[in-house]
């Protein structure tokens, strides 16, 4: 039985996940693949504190020292966040030759090029399964599950927060900021959700699983991305009407001109498999030219479901076949930058809400402005005015090049057809 | 770039999945894994048939020794039927030293344990990934991916023939003779159907999911199995009042007192996540007691979902990584057998359809005998009598013992209170 011996630097929710089943699962790794996992050292910045936790044989301490100047612990759990202390932490364990197990998104999205170089040169690895929605083991099924395919399309949900938000807008005809305040409550959005709701957090994720997909590096600077903060009960409830639900969609789709790459709350249809990822869960639908369409679900965030992909990665390395992928796959230190399509290049469905006068002429304006565009409507609905004698018109369109859908949508509002500026949501 | 030589043995559907993935995208493993995958040698009984694929440098022979003699071929992809001529080709290639990449799950579910032994005896491996749903890589997920979890359940749609029979005569009441034949002429189905219809393929599948989850041996012939082949349309249509679907379900679920393993048409809650999982798609859901629940959803049989997995479990073998992982991880050549629970003892949800006459104290026998025996009911149903005064009464119930549930059953046909054997089935 070998033994292994880890280091774990930061004990916070996930952390908490990875010395709980450390402590109480221990056997599972010893029975299922030979290997006997303990925390040597725990490096926090506050080793007092109690956390109702106690891991067997661990040294419990803020000097990081500790674990870099051990020979014995060659893998080092990274549970920092941020991209800056997070950074510094993790070049130092690269640079003193232990491999790096991380959940740390941010951190790969933003300085992947740079650490991945790092590691090679000091023939260690990171290993990031937790990084990318949590428990579902994603990173490693389009990596070397889907080896074989070309990558044809991946279209995601990897942020629970603004699942859980948009889920609750959607049951209960709940407004943003109410859906929000639930989730906080529940604990499934930060007191601080920015990053989650502004789509930053998504785009991290996307960057991270378009680099494994087309293996080369992401711009990250590039990514277009949006998030759910602007979106209002009428979107939900337009959803609806359109047989669709709203979405924060991670989309990459390769064409011949370049990779297309967003996050953009999008509406999905409503018997796509992707509609029913509800809740904080956390979907992956992936195009592959071999296996064709394959859907993962799962719970992608958490202290367990994270742990989970934390541990898997830990076995990865100790077994010495992380070492074996991260020589091998290009991905890691490509040189290669995948060059990513320009907004009015992309080829997609849309929507788009008109408000209007309840008078003649107006359906016939606007539809007439839409086809002189070549914009094919896909579906079109028109509701009951309200007193004031406005109504509203939604479209859904084939997909089109973004470029004359959003001319056609500039030129119906400088007609004077419609009372407000005209919104427009993506459509899968 | 290391070039690695491929033999082949069977060129049939799969193989020539295989041989089309090579032949188009072999650039694809050396930009992303830089492996130069090339195949050398092809077996097949029938070499001089044209089957409109060119392997460029490819011997192709009925000869099995020229690939046996074949020091430069490490690795055979074994695409042979059945479990006789299938099993020899295979001990021979693992005596003269070759790894093994199999589709052939019946052949490991029936000689695993040997064949298991064999090839660590011989220092080489076997790869299965295509031994189950194709194209999803759930070998790796529940070997891999969810290590870190002890397995509380395993639910799964792993035979697209049924799947795809059973969804079109849910969506159009279709009897079974009828979907089946529309399946055959789709090339959903073979022209024997006979091992998918009666769920022996599903159990073959069954039985190596529960060895990885279990890390035992499984005793296939205590295996439960029952297919789909005596299904009706009122069982279709029965589900649907109940608010469910029918699916041929495979369950693993481990308990203090033995696993429970089965195989069998079973209604899906219409909002479970398995209820969308139609046509010949597969779908399953993974229980982990870290990760939570995970679903994984792709094509689970054709030419190029399973030679996608096939060429990932090539290069999983050939970069060196799954010598490390048969090395390691126990199920592989574990002596210990996995106790399986009694039928009597399986505690799950069921359903019930009576057939009784329209008269005055009937709903009050059964419902009173099912209470007598402990059977708490979910939910019941009774629709308008026939013209000749039969009607039918469905019962959904909560989990109890089976035991229990059926001689509930037996006591009601025993009464003279139903005018038919009563029709049961089990509920998820």
């Amino acid at each position: 039985m070998e033994r292994c011996a880890l280091g774990l630097i930061g004990w916070g929710t996930v952390g908490g996940g990875v010395v709980d089943i450390l402590t109480r699962d221990a056997a599972l790794f010893r029975e299922r693949c030979g290997l006997d996992l303990y925390l040597k050292t725990i490096v926090t910045r506050t080793p007092a504190r109690d956390r109702g936790q106690k891991p067997a044989s661990a040294t419990i301490t803020d000097r990081v020292d500790v674990l870099l100047n051990d020979p014995d612990i060659r893998t080092v759990i990274h549970l920092v966040g941020g991209t800056t202390a997070a950074k510094d932490l993790c070049v130092a364990c690269l640079k003193a030759g232990k491999h790096i197990v991380t959940a740390n998104k941010a951190l790969l999205a933003e300085h992947g090029d740079e650490l991945f170089a790092l590691a090679a040169k000091h023939q260690v690895t990171i290993a990031f399964e937790a990084a990318v929605a949590g428990g579902i083991p994603i990173i490693a099924a389009l990596r070397d599950g889907l080896v074989a395919n070309r990558i044809e399309g991946i279209y995601a949900i990897l942020n629970g927060t603004c699942n859980y938000i948009l889920t609750r807008m959607t049951e209960d005809g709940k407004d943003y900021g109410a859906a929000l305040t639930e989730a906080q409550e529940l604990g499934y959005a930060e007191a601080d959700p920015t990053l989650d709701v502004n789509g930053t957090d998504t785009a991290h994720k996307l960057a991270i699983l378009a680099r494994i997909a087309f293996h080369g590096r992401i711009p990250l600077a590039e990514l277009r991305c949006e998030g759910i903060d602007k979106l209002t009960a009428q979107d939900i409830e337009s959803a609806r009407t359109m047989g669709a639900c709203i979405k924060l969609l991670a989309v990459a789709k390769p064409s011949t001109r370049g990779l297309e790459l967003r996050v953009a709350p999008t509406l999905i249809p409503i018997d796509h498999p992707l509609a029913s990822v509800n809740k904080n869960y956390n979907g992956i639908y992936v195009h592959g030219s071999a296996a064709g369409p394959t859907l993962l679900v799962g719970q992608g965030a958490g202290a367990l479901p994270t742990a989970s992909a934390v541990l898997a990665d830990v076995v990865d390395v100790c077994t010495g076949r992380y070492l074996a992928t991260a020589s091998r796959f290009q991905f890691f230190t490509s040189a290669h930058a995948v060059p990513l399509l320009p907004e009015s290049d992309e080829v997609t469905s849309s929507y788009a809400r008109f408000i209007v006068a309840d008078k003649p002429g107006v359906l016939a304006g606007i539809t007439g402005l839409l086809s002189k565009q070549g914009v094919s409507v896909l579906n079109i609905h028109q509701g009951t005015p309200n007193q004031s004698g406005q109504a509203l018109i939604e479209v859904s369109t084939h997909p089109l090049k973004s470029a004359d859908f959003f001319a056609a949508i500039h030129a119906i509002d400088q007609s004077g057809l419609t009372l407000k500026p005209t919104v427009t949501l993506r459509r899968l």
